[in-house]
């Protein structure tokens, strides 16, 4: 480092603004362990409370994304696309857009994280599906995306390094909320991927990282400019995380609604988005001249079972069995299953679904982690049977909790019945896609 | 903890104000370790940056006090009183103090530091004296006061130990410069002394932790309030540290100077502003009724002796070899001892001496620590023979250099010689106490 430590992170805390090789040797003493985790801790909340400016963020983000390797796709013909979301609470939709974005001739390469609490992780779902591998060397990486058109793996220890140990601080020490933070720690990982696009799905909402319209446009802006000022074609969508998306949360639940997705009868919610996200990635790639264009191209994909077939293949590819594709039974059943009937009286319609409470439902059953080292218990989640603005009469079940034990049955079904409340009358449908960047 | 610290940290990061629970389960855990390097380093960084009231620096205040012991000097008579320093380049002054304050009858418990930077300790000034113990127990303390009237020890690792952890955390994260975090420091050790009143030294100017007026009002007014809240007496002084204080910087220099004070023959300015912090200590234990009322009585304190005798009795009693009193020689000489005498053509007048360049040039000569863990050369460093406003003409040398070898001589002298400035018309007198808080 060329300077003390302490004389870059006292800089920052006075609001100025840090030059190039100043961020860059900070990055550096973020992974060879030159900055400590003291100094590291409050570098980290200097930029909480003072900010970066869009030159020291796509600085930053360089920095990161250089402090380990850059895959080289150049070997795969075609334009490389990936989709990055900020994460919500019943959010499958990579494993469907992957295969279905391949099937169209885009190639995919997919680097997913782990979920970590409310929130689930791309990584933890696949593991749901017995014998699939996440932890693909770089060569077996090339290789099935080379053969399968898509390939999805957890990031390895050589991808972005100093975001790990950076990450990992940040979740401990309060600066998790931080634009410039955030924005590099997303784009350093997803520019390392070798990929030329992206399409970004930033959440907002009650169960999104940022809950305000306002924190969520911001993360947006900052990730398209940063990503754009790094050579890379961007595509961001500002969708609503203020209602849980599809019916199922908790993993191997969530992977058994892909396959209705393949199969063509997937939840509207999670279709309309998925074919979105999929419609910027085939305009972003030249497929299609515009999201309009690409449209029918997708629906025509879903329709003859194309990206059923190419998510087939790229699951036995990496080890999994592909029967759930066809039975999701195969991929097992939680010992307790317990559905959920209020008594109403009268025909009622479903005014709120509190998605946070759903997300951390599901993360008490074992679905996800409250710590980073918890383990998770595939098998278990909340299906909803009803979204916001159906009608529920009678002896409908709401939903059905499916648990280790009737213990944590019996919290999960309290704590979902009362995140969701209803009307005496109809409903308006909600606005899935708040905004787009493109 | 009852919360998680993240959730602490980010409250302080979002400028909310910390309850007193909140602020205490802080310190246990830096005491305790649960709060990790990475937290603290953002927790101190969210401090500097979002600051704190009055209320929460006052329960900080405490809690760091109580995170160790706090000593019980009901056993010895009378209104125990102490003064701290902020530190400046030549602030010898503890050491004539003490004895002095000692002989009018106040009982002086001082817990003091070791150097860092440019700025001195008091306890690396008293390990220039041969055989001088400063790592007495709490008996021994207690003893040493009992007898003496005075004692001058270094801090045992149990007192305030949740300031050790952050004072060394603060040092490398570049979060020192706050006034909550200061006040803090400062007053949790001197609280822990088990003091009646306490007298404060705010320097203010190029050597000072505070360079800027209105930063060194800031903390003496927070010292002030947070102290009084803790139930002390307290009198602040804000005094001038915009030129070195005293002749002598560096340790066996200084002790030396401090002999000269005791025999009533000390520098103007050292013994003015001594006379001054003593009677403020005579006016909070109720030794006299103003500090008008006080000066003689100190006066005369140094025309008899007491001072000396008292320093005298102390110094044989923590074991130091007290020939220095009588003949300076006892504490030994550099091997090379460099005058310097500019040529300067005509009478000349002293305008300016960066109290700052004097500080540095004696640290590197070996005076001071670089770094926490340099080891201190007790016989160098930089005596000036003229202040600001003297003249200097024909050959008088304006200072000596006292170093290890000619290399490092010639290095301070150069440094030295650039640091003073002169002027060809006469130089008003510096004002020394710029204000009083009583």
């Amino acid at each position: 480092m060329r300077e003390h430590p302490a004389t870059l992170i006292k800089l920052k805390r006075d609001g100025h603004e840090l030059s190039g090789d100043q961020i860059r040797d900070i990055v550096d003493g973020v992974v060879d362990g030159s900055l400590g985790d003291a100094q590291l801790g409050a570098f980290l909340m200097a930029v909480c409370c003072r900010g970066m400016s869009v030159q020291e963020t796509g600085t930053l983000t360089t920095a990161m994304r250089d402090s380990g390797d850059v895959l080289d796709l150049d070997a795969i013909p075609g334009t490389k696309v990936d989709k990055h979301s900020t994460g919500g609470v019943g959010d499958k939709v990579s494993l469907f857009l992957a295969p279905l974005v391949a099937a169209a001739g885009v190639p995919v390469p997919m680097i997913s994280g782990r979920g970590l609490g409310h929130t689930g992780g791309t990584i933890d779902k696949l593991h749901s599906i017995p014998g699939f591998r996440t932890d693909l060397s770089q060569d077996e990486f090339l290789e099935v995306l080379a053969e399968c058109g898509f390939v999805m793996a957890g990031a390895t220890g050589s991808i972005a390094p100093a975001d790990k140990r950076m990450y990992a601080t940040r979740d401990i020490s309060g600066t998790v909320e931080s634009v410039p933070l955030i924005t590099a720690s997303i784009l350093s990982k997803k520019l390392a991927e070798g990929i030329d696009g992206l399409v970004l799905d930033v959440k907002c909402g009650r169960a999104a990282f940022m809950q305000s319209r306002e924190n969520a446009e911001a993360l947006t802006e900052s990730l398209v400019s940063t990503g754009r000022a790094a050579g890379k074609n961007i595509t961001a969508l500002l969708t609503d995380m203020d209602t849980p998306l599809g019916y199922a949360v908790g993993n191997a639940l969530e992977v058994a609604e892909i396959a209705d997705c393949l199969h063509g009868r997937g939840p509207k919610d999670l279709v309309d988005l998925t074919l979105a996200l999929a419609a910027e990635m085939l305009v972003l790639a030249g497929k299609a001249s515009s999201t309009d264009e690409a449209m029918p191209i997708l629906r025509q994909l879903v329709e003859d079972g194309s990206a059923l077939a190419c998510c087939r293949k790229n699951v036995e590819r990496q080890g999994g069995d592909s029967a759930f594709l066809d039975d999701a039974s195969a991929l097992g059943q939680a010992p307790v299953v317990a559905p959920f009937t209020p008594s109403l009286g009268a025909v009622k319609w479903i005014e709120d679904i509190d998605p946070m409470e759903v997300g951390l439902a599901a993360m008490d059953l074992g679905a996800g982690r409250r710590a980073a080292t918890d383990e998770i218990d595939p098998l278990v989640g909340v299906v909803l049977h009803k979204k916001v603005g159906d009608t529920l009469e009678g002896d409908e079940p709401l939903f059905t909790v499916h648990a280790r034990d009737d213990t944590a049955a019996e919290r999960a079904v309290e704590r979902v019945a009362k995140a969701i409340t209803f009307s005496q009358s109809e409903i308006g449908p909600r606005e899935l896609i708040l905004a787009r960047y493109a």
